[in-house]
């Protein structure tokens, strides 16, 4: 399954770096992609193993906000 | 000894963390302060151990550009 996460306060290739990293680290992510200009984080997963609220968590563990 | 590197690419608290690691890890560093807002990196540090040189260098290596 894929999803558009939109995120507030991504500024460099180290914010985006940290997203990418939090979210590949869960279960049943398969593929991130960040875009910073647009904040828009793109995820590949597999909805049995992993819910969009732990993706949401992750993100936000990292000092970051998700808009919904 | 004090100087002020001015600094630019600096975007957010993972770059203010790349730059005073770099800094950090040169021997005759003995304090670094980065200002997110200016740009500017306030280092104290022994001249007769560290030239401005391999200071700004390193903070180069980091993806920033200093400015004098």
């Amino acid at each position: 399954m894929e999803l558009t996460l939109k995120v507030q306060g991504m500024s460099c290739g180290h914010c985006k770096q940290a997203v990418q990293g939090a979210l590949k680290e869960l279960d049943g992510v398969a593929a991130v992609e960040v875009n910073l200009d647009t904040g828009h984080v793109d995820v590949t997963f597999d909805e049995d193993t992993v819910a969009k609220e732990e993706m949401e968590e992750a993100i936000e563990e990292q000092g970051y906000d998700v808009v919904n």
